[in-house]
C-alpha cells in the first residue's frame, strides 16, 4: 500500500533538504551582514552567496529581516546558555563570577563575527522581534546582577551600584568582538581569563592577578 | 582699482558658503551612516538629507568614503584632544587615570551617535585612510598605557599586563556608545565618574568607591 502525502507534510528527505537550505541561508546572511551591514545587504546578495535563486530564499525566509531575527535569536540563546552553564557550576561567588565573565568574554572573542552582527544590527529588527531579543538580553543582564549580588550578600564584594557594575562587565565582554582578530597575541580563553580576574577587581575582591 | 580673482582663489564669501555646505554634508552623512550603516547609505540619500543635488555633493566630497573618512578623522582627533587634556592635568597618577577614563567614557556617552559610526564603520575605510585613523588610535592607546605605567612605576598600581588592561579600559568607554541613550537614569558625567572609579580598581588601586 502506497502512502499519500499532502503538500502540508513534506517527506523526511524534503525536510532535511529544507533544513540544509535554511542553514546555508543563515550562514550566507551572517557573512553578508558582517561585511556590508544589514542595510547594505540585499536578499539577492544572500541568495547568490548561498547559490540559490531569490525566489528560493522566500520559500524559507519571507524577508531579510526574518534572517536577521533568526540569527539574533539563535545567537542570543547561545549566549544565554553560556551564562547559565557558567552559573550552574557549584562554586563560591567569587569563582563563579570570574568563570562567568571568562566564558562570556571568550564566547565574544571566539564568535566575534556573529557577535558583531548581534550587537550592531539590533536596531534593524522589527519592534516585535527586538522585544523578544531584548527579553533574552534582560535575562542575561539579570543573571550577571544576580552573580554580583551573591558576592555582595556573602560580604566578599564591595560595590555601590550593581546595575552599573553589571553593565561594565557585560561591556568588557561585548567589546572584545569589536577588536578581536584570530591569530592575535592572545587566544579567546586567555582574554577571557584575564577579564575574569578584572571582573573580581571591579567588584572590590582582591583576586589573584 | 578692481581686484581680479582666478578660479583657484574663491572670494571669502564663497569660502564661507563652501564651508557651510561641507558641514551640512558631514552632518547629513553622520545621521545616514548611523541609521542605515555606511553600505546602506547612497550619496543620493546624503544629498537629499542636506537638501543638495548629488552633483553638488561631488563638488565637496568625491566619494561617500571621503565623507566617512572626514567624519572619522574629525572624531578621532576630538577623542585624542579629550585624552591629551585629561593627561595634561597636574595630578598624581591615580587621579590622572581616573580623570582620563571618566572623560573618555563621558565623551562616548555624549557623542554616542558619532562614536558608533567611528567604531563600527572603521572597516569601510580605504586602506590609506584606515592607516591614518589607526595611527591616531595607536596614539590614544599609547597614552592610556602611559597613564597606567606611571601608576605602576609609582608603586600604586599592581597589574600583570599593561596592554590588556589598557584595552579593557578603552573597551569600557567605547561600549558605552552602544547602549547609552539620552534621558536614561544616568548622565554622561555620572557614567564617566563611575567608570573612573572602576578603572582604579582594575589597576589594583583601592579607589574611593
Amino acid at each position: 500500500m502506497s502512502t499519500t502525502r499532502t503538500s502540508g507534510s513534506p517527506t523526511p528527505r524534503a525536510n532535511a533538504r529544507g533544513e540544509r537550505a535554511r542553514l546555508r541561508l543563515l550562514d550566507a546572511a551572517l557573512s553578508a551582514f558582517a561585511t556590508q551591514g544589514f542595510h547594505g545587504t540585499s536578499t539577492r546578495d544572500i541568495a547568490e552567496a548561498a547559490a540559490m535563486s531569490p525566489a528560493a530564499v522566500y520559500v524559507h525566509y519571507r524577508t531579510k529581516e526574518e534572517l536577521l531575527f533568526q540569527l539574533s535569536l539563535h545567537g542570543h540563546r547561545e549566549i544565554r546558555r553560556v551564562v547559565e552553564t557558567a552559573l550552574g557550576r557549584p562554586e563560591p561567588p567569587a569563582a563563579r563570577l570570574r568563570g562567568l565573565v571568562a566564558d562570556y568574554t571568550a564566547w565574544h572573542a571566539r564568535s566575534h563575527v556573529q557577535a558583531r552582527v548581534l550587537q550592531y544590527e539590533f536596531a534593524a529588527l522589527l519592534p516585535e522581534h527586538a522585544e523578544q531579543i531584548a527579553a533574552i538580553r534582560g535575562a542575561i543582564e539579570a543573571m550577571f546582577q544576580g552573580a554580583i549580588t551573591d558576592g555582595v550578600d556573602a560580604g566578599i564584594f564591595r560595590i555601590d551600584d550593581v546595575k552599573m557594575t553589571s553593565l561594565a562587565l557585560l561591556s568588557l565582554g561585548i567589546d572584545v568582538a569589536r577588536w578581536f582578530r584570530p591569530g592575535g597575541a592572545r587566544s579567546p580563553d586567555e582574554i577571557g581569563n584575564y577579564y575574569g580576574e578584572i571582573a573580581l577587581r571591579v567588584c572590590g575582591h582582591p583576586g589573584d592577578l
